[in-house]
């Protein structure tokens, strides 16, 4: 196939249509391991409370690709110099920064492959697609790495603004609905420069800016940490820690080959060698939710009652508060549910758990968001604002919550 | 749980909010039967061409429920009297409608259910759940069945302009991007009425009636009959083939209980017992994915190539024709493959296929789409309206393809 | 005409459509002092910053009409008690809240009609339509003036979060582009109550208060307080402010029969009987931008220079800074004008001026917005918020500037 | 000012942003002649049945050249060459395409300026302001003409596909909230090629071209030629007849200057001299408009009568026909309103007039659309595409109207 054959155009209900220009990035796409990210959902559990959330990481990867090129043409229109190789590094390296990420990543992480986390495994995919590939990602992952010299181009990839975020908030809006969480990337990707080396924001843009953090502060109280999905993923991730612990004991659950071999072994980020990524690579949500299908009908009735509630969206109480649970609150519900359900006490673990969420809009600690002034000096955006507002913004926000089933509604006082 | 409780406000980016309102739609919708479609997509294997198409028919069924209660209003403010035990029905019928749709219903039932179509399941859930539900359901099953006395309450969930077809556009065109397919659903709505007991469009509507005919052609050739979603959907319905032929044999595929009863039961429509229902009920999207991942690995050479094609977006050519493929070109191209691939002729068809796809807007003989014109007389659309455009969204537009392995292309003079 | 005739649908762009049910509302639109606001323009002179900001105050008065109507349903569902009789008024009172805006309001009510804000104007024109309409108004009437027993009914026509606010922004945002103003208006309604007589938003819907609030703040920077739009229409009062000068002194300028009357006349909110009121339904954009453009070829130089400046669209400078601009800057500016332009002292206070911009997104000593908790009592909105957030865009932000012609740049050390 | 500085962008709600980064455009722009379009509604007296539809001319030219960069930066990625000078004439070629529309254009074209067409006012605008601007248009100048050797070009700004097309049916379409009439301009943009010269639209958007000829006919049904909107019209061409006619008698209507000269002149084409042209540009709908207003209260009945049905938009009835309507039925009408007004026969031509309107959404004798087809070959669109249904728009539809005042509703048996 002569290359000119690889230009592909895709359609995005976002922003209308994708352009696949590069040859290389085609063949990446093409990838198994990149094809996968088409059975990985972006949010998770959270289609159980906004039922249009059924987008993928697949389409995430190509929407940060796509907005990756749009700031790329608007920084040079300013007459920053980025070669052709910077330019496909670019792409590339944002096309696979979330490679790395399992099914239901979050439940994954704090059950399966505690430990490791998915920033390190898409590392280890971008050098094996290195090797496969004879090279040709080296700049990128070194811009991924933070090793280049030119500092904004990691910026572009990882930053309180970067082109992750800003795909991220417009298309879990976009599919959920929840039109809060809806930025005008266009317009802040217009006002994006970069200055000594820094990608800093123009100041006309400044209240864009704002607009962006609040947008995501409102996407994390309504979608990302909305107390359903919570619980919902709590759930998933008891499920799995059950399923480990079965498995642990000498039971075969039934299962694919792949997500077996996650629940037999204990994997931490130092195994992962060539055979253990391909194994990874292999799994995927179709893995995951055919297996707790599967254990709805177990013997064991802690998996299947919690694999039940996830099928059947017949999902436990979650209440919010802004103070710490009491611990006494979270004994006095154990000490019923024993009753109930005829379990011990170590297995009430299962079914009541207290926990909390963390909220914070922006993090001035991590790579912060830089305003360019009239006057060519840059400051922090907070710094920078003219009200209290941003520094508002910057304050984290704890919830706290008690998650227990609804047969104890009638019982607890809560 | 108090009936207040179970007001429900969903999110839907199309209509902004869907409510229900109903304690028995309410209990519908929680059940199994029901939730089971969150793991049905709509569009089958559409994604793999517009990679935002992984809406359910879970959230489609919701967006029927919301249009036929505003359509509803629309009519009982125009005068048309409908009690409160209709409107319940129609809700009900409508959410049910597709509730026997199986996971890729098209392949499924070239495959695997024969002779069982999709309609005749949803009416066996429908029964069952009125069993359940003592009998509430029986006024939305006769509508449902067409044997109630007021016509136009069929026409709402089944003719040529039904809820079920405004959604669906509506939905798909959404999520899959293809701008073509948007239809003025409220304006539709809006001029709808019900004359002689007839559902009809107001004259004034009758360039949005076109519209949404224009619509619907459009997205058949962009979406439903898009070359590659053809491909992958045939090569979906032979691996289907395949695996039960295997099964036929006497081999144990590696699959999820309710697809294996399926693979190695010949069920037909007389055989849809309680507990083959229960058995279907259990059958997703998440059951034929993961054995597709599955049985990739497989040592039958035939099952696991076209596994692979599906999992790997490696997908087969297709060429679309307007005249019929001839017999000559597909003998040609067996043959080759034949040595390619070292298998017999018969094995062939799997890979070397050809067939037609039929495209009609709208199609009279159907259900036909009425309109009332000022004089208060009522016209058939493609009659009423002022030019050829009409009648010609009424012939049918036939294309035929050959689908071929990529292997064959520099062979292959086609 | 038979009533069932007024019933009429009007397209919106924003809300789709918008009905009109009720002969009364029907006939007070027909009215020529309600047609009338279809010439004056929602946005003054913003149109020189965003060109599609040509909306009128005619269809924002339809928007908020149609919000209210929804509001009103989604109150009733919720079981408050609104009789046909308190709707209609609801509906009225908002449909009429600004009809007594005159051409360019800011721009008038700084020159011409010194001392008569057009709340008071609305007023007298209502007063007349309810002579007309044998009384039929007085309860909205009675509703606007807040002097009917039911509070909340007064909230929903002006307070913090009322329709017309509602309405504004997001027609606003929608016509000039300003995509950060764009609300949600469907979930506030859908979060709005009634308890205890006061117009509450429940618990959940704090965020989208916070949504709305952010979205009012950069509405007023972006767009209201738009330095180029403060320029302009303070050039536009200049202008007027001129013409009245020229026209007291004797002259007769050439515009039309209202606009003459106005600038001859010192008309006092006292002076508003039957035929003030009659004269100013005759003004509307249309004599304004006239008169400017005839004044353009005036020989008063300075009517002349102003007229052309908005006219062609060729503005002053204006500077934005945080802190108060200095006397001697202003001072400076002058001095240099007087020779540039041989005009004498008091006459460059046409061309060089300065001034503030205040922008405070919400007003707890106004009507403040109230948060039903979900332990059923209400708190302020600013006091219910987690964190600083609310608190801060309490907080009222100042902003000077100075503006002065082109013709100074190179001379101007700004 | 140096250069850079005149880089600008724009907010447009339709696109997002406009950039203008030509110095030269962003002089034309600023050129009276242009800002003069800031006062000239595309829509004309739409805004009555619309009332979202008060956009200009000003922000219509903008678009056009938004999408025709757009569409350069497509053909150029296709290996088209066009070069920066050619980039540019095509910029300001369609930027300045409808530069010569007067104020409400088609009732000025039908009453004072008869047998002025505004292309050719336009191309006498372009020539004056190549005399300004020292020749810098004259490439645009010879493309607008047809003149260059390049005919794609030509096609790009005047064809059954150009950029004025594309902008106006999605501009109106968003603004009057017509939803029918959106196009799908980025991807027929998309499909855009050149081929042997000629602007040919690749085959895989064949069904693109279909949506954008059934939403052109709907907007020309439903709004360009909305009953009301004809009558609005027609209204105003006989205000303007009957304002000539007086003016032609002796009388002094009062009105601006620019207008009192056309009422006076007999102006044709060849009598556009540089002043003639000046004054024409100071020609806009607000001179129109306030002349109306004043003419409400002339004491010529039939002036009078007029100018209140547009101010107070109380229009006279609009019926619609398939067949002609008899000259029978006029003169009845006629004979009814000379007792009711008590007007002689000639005078009632302002009130009882029939007329006819055609829409034709495609006509391949004009500049027609070609197809690219896969193999290689052009076709015109009708006969490419595989139905009836491109023919069928291809046929013109004529409908006939007859206008009548309200009050012979009850006397007229129409």
């Amino acid at each position: 196939m002569s290359e000119i054959n690889k230009l592909k155009i895709l359609n995005d209900p976002i922003y209308g249509f994708i352009s696949i220009t590069n040859p290389l990035v085609y063949d990446l796409i093409q990838h198994p391991y990149f094809q996968r990210l088409r059975r990985i959902s972006q949010m998770g559990m959270s289609y159980l409370v906004y039922p249009g959330a059924h987008h993928t990481r697949f389409h995430h990867a190509l929407g940060c690709m796509h907005i990756m090129q749009k700031t790329i043409q608007v920084l040079k229109f300013k007459g920053i110099a980025i070669s052709d190789e910077e330019e496909n590094a670019l792409s590339i390296a944002i096309l696979l920064h979330d490679i790395g990420h399992g099914p239901f990543s979050h439940a994954m992480e704090h059950s399966i492959v505690e430990r490791v986390n998915h920033e390190a495994i898409s590392l280890r995919f971008m050098d094996k697609l290195n090797e496969e590939f004879d090279g040709k990602l080296s700049l990128a992952i070194k811009i991924f790495k933070g090793e280049y010299h030119r500092k904004f181009m990691l910026q572009l990839i990882s930053s309180q603004m970067d082109m992750d975020r800003m795909d991220y908030l417009k298309r879990d809006s976009f599919y959920s609905g929840v039109a809060e969480g809806n930025i005008n990337s266009e317009r802040l990707i217009q006002m994006m420069n970069v200055y000594n080396d820094i990608l800093v924001i123009e100041e006309k843009g400044i209240y864009s800016v704002e607009k962006f953090l609040v947008a995501r502060r409102l996407m994390y109280w309504q979608a990302y940490l909305h107390k359903t999905s919570v619980a919902a993923e709590m759930i998933l991730t008891k499920i799995l820690k059950r399923a480990k612990e079965l498995t642990q004991k000498g039971e075969i659950l039934l299962c694919s080959k792949p997500l077996q071999f996650f629940l037999q072994q204990k994997i931490e980020l130092d195994d992962f060698n060539d055979q253990v990524l391909e194994t990874f690579s292999r799994l995927d949500d179709f893995d995951v939710m055919s297996a707790i299908k599967e254990w709805q009908y177990h013997d064991d009735f802690i998996l299947g009652e919690l694999s039940r509630m996830i099928i059947n969206r017949d999902l436990p109480k979650i209440r919010l508060r802004s103070e710490k649970v009491e611990k006494k609150t979270v004994e006095n519900l154990k000490a019923e549910l024993m009753k109930v359900y005829n379990i011990n006490e170590k297995e009430t673990d299962y079914f009541v758990f207290k926990g909390k969420i963390k909220n914070q809009a922006y993090n001035k600690s991590g790579e912060p968001i830089h305003i360019l002034k009239k006057d060519r000096t840059v400051e922090e955006v907070a710094a920078a604002s003219d009200q209290l507002n941003l520094k508002a913004l910057s304050k984290p926000v704890t919830k706290y919550y008690i998650c227990f089933p609804k047969v104890l509604l009638e019982k607890a006082v809560i």
